[in-house]
């Protein structure tokens, strides 16, 4: 089975180290910095080359960003590729879904769409927890860990040289989901928001006030911000950790006299690697429903969950 | 939608209080116990009445033990009836996947099987985990919690009042587990047997000696045996919480330099609820898959999770 990578950054390259251990062979990585890339025992192409290669790919890994590039890319490419994306604008899932389905239908292929862990796994989670425990609460967590999309927000602010952003669970509202009492809360009371930034002294007071007012991203969440310098930074501040759960908690029982609580945790040291296993797992996933016929967009919930299993592994074995 | 419940012990009892949070109604319950047992709103009919009410049920949920009970009776219905049952004997997982899946297709019905937390949702946390995390090792624990399999085998052994068997994981052995070097655990390992039972004292020593020598169930597991009056039992051991955990963990990357930790983990008040829910839950998608013209025996892991949602949730709300 063969897979292409479409896009160079911190998930294609998670995905490209990871091929080998999901028994996919890599024809190529498909970047728009073609010329600029080279990578050892790997060829690099041009995305304009990909028509031609049609033939030769069972499946597209699609590593682009959720803002503008997989929204254009997806749809254009599912007529004529089979491909896994971990598309994660979950405020724009919906039409991302139909526009990928009728072009995946068009060409008689097959999508898996926001293939992540969160859309993706978690996504799985609130499913499941919700469909089995009638009475639970389901709240999700983020954190501590680094969010890429904030972090690209900060840094899009003029004047900030170097920034992250990590998003941070707050433990009161921690406390209130594991007891079952989290039915009600929203992200901003749930989630803090700690930003380390590098910038001149003279900026800082003005980055500090477009930060604070930036809205969806920072407006009406606490938010601590730090400048720091530009060695602390590159010294703590440039991996990718990041963490998560689910939790789905309630009383139960003909007198509410049970309590019953799931959880389903993450805690990753690489966030695009982990995120890169989910995509190729969904890979064999998509080929297995397309050589059962079926085309359009899917996502992880609409799948077997036993069809993310390498071929030789028996799912009666993991029962 | 309307159900039959077969069976009324823990789970057909804890099934019957959760029908109308699942949107169910329920035609009767099915018990060879029929003129002793009474139960308020609720018909209760002996299982010979059931070939005659094919037509008023949508899904039976059979609620009966794995031992003795389930081999029989789901074979027998699946012809006639969709099904769900929480068959949890993972040795014989497959000749009871086999037999059912023949019966279930020759009268062109559909039965879920082994729909509970383990089989159930901790099969589907190892079949993801395992799919997504190529490096990972995979391990799980149960408790501390009570094991009602073990408990009976204590029951059944001569002059035992009363008894009841926790399963306790061994903190060295979760500790392994979350470092990712738990690969190559044994059950034995991992677990141990904490026994609390009422005998005479006369017949302690014997009873001790065949507790430890019972092979598959204690011989082998570190196992700690009290024995207590009827008045701290009745008092201390009649609920039946538990808990358990996956924990998948592992270093991945191209230098192994990454850790990566998924969990999912229960604690349940009330064991016979939860894995009630599982079920209930599953009688939808195996309607769902019914009304689509599949007919068999499935697990969890064949099945999209979306099916287990009420049909008016939208999964990509929970995306």
């Amino acid at each position: 089975m063969t897979v292409g990578i479409v896009g160079y950054g911190n998930i294609g390259r998670a995905a490209l180290n990871l091929t080998a251990a999901f028994g996919f062979d890599v024809v190529g990585v498909f970047t728009s910095r073609y010329g600029e890339v080279s990578i050892q025992g790997t060829n690099i192409y041009p995305p304009s080359a990909l028509p031609d290669m049609r033939g030769d790919i069972d499946c597209l890994i699609m590593a682009g960003g959720s803002a503008t590039d997989l929204p254009v890319t997806v749809p254009a490419l599912a007529p004529d590729f089979n491909l896994v994306d971990s598309y994660d604008d979950h405020a724009r899932l919906r039409g991302h879904r139909d526009m990928t389905d009728a072009a995946a239908r068009s060409g008689g292929h097959t999508a898996i769409i926001s293939a992540g862990w969160d859309p993706g796994l978690f996504s799985l989670a609130r499913i499941i927890f919700t469909s089995v425990m009638p009475y639970a609460a389901v709240n999700t967590f983020w954190g501590r860990g680094v969010s890429q999309g904030h972090s690209q927000a900060l840094r899009s602010i003029p004047g900030v040289r170097y920034a992250v952003q990590y998003t941070v669970p707050e433990s009161d509202a921690l406390f209130l989901a594991r007891s079952g009492e989290g039915g009600t809360m929203s992200p901003t009371e749930t989630h803090r928001r700690e930003c380390y930034i590098v910038a001149d002294e003279s900026e800082q007071g003005r980055i500090e006030r477009e930060v604070r007012s930036m809205p969806d991203y920072f407006s009406g969440y606490r938010t601590d911000i730090h400048f720091i310098s530009e060695e602390l930074f590159l010294r703590e501040h440039t991996a990718l950790p990041h963490r998560g759960q689910v939790i789905s908690s309630g009383m139960s029982g003909k007198y509410r006299e049970n309590r019953e609580c799931a959880t389903l945790s993450l805690a990753l040291s690489s966030n695009p690697e982990f995120t890169a296993g989910v995509m190729l797992a969904s890979a064999r996933a998509a080929l297995r429903l397309h050589s059962e016929g079926h085309s359009g967009a899917f996502t992880l919930a609409d799948i077997p969950p036993a069809y993310l299993l390498p071929e030789d592994k028996d799912p009666l074995s993991l029962t």
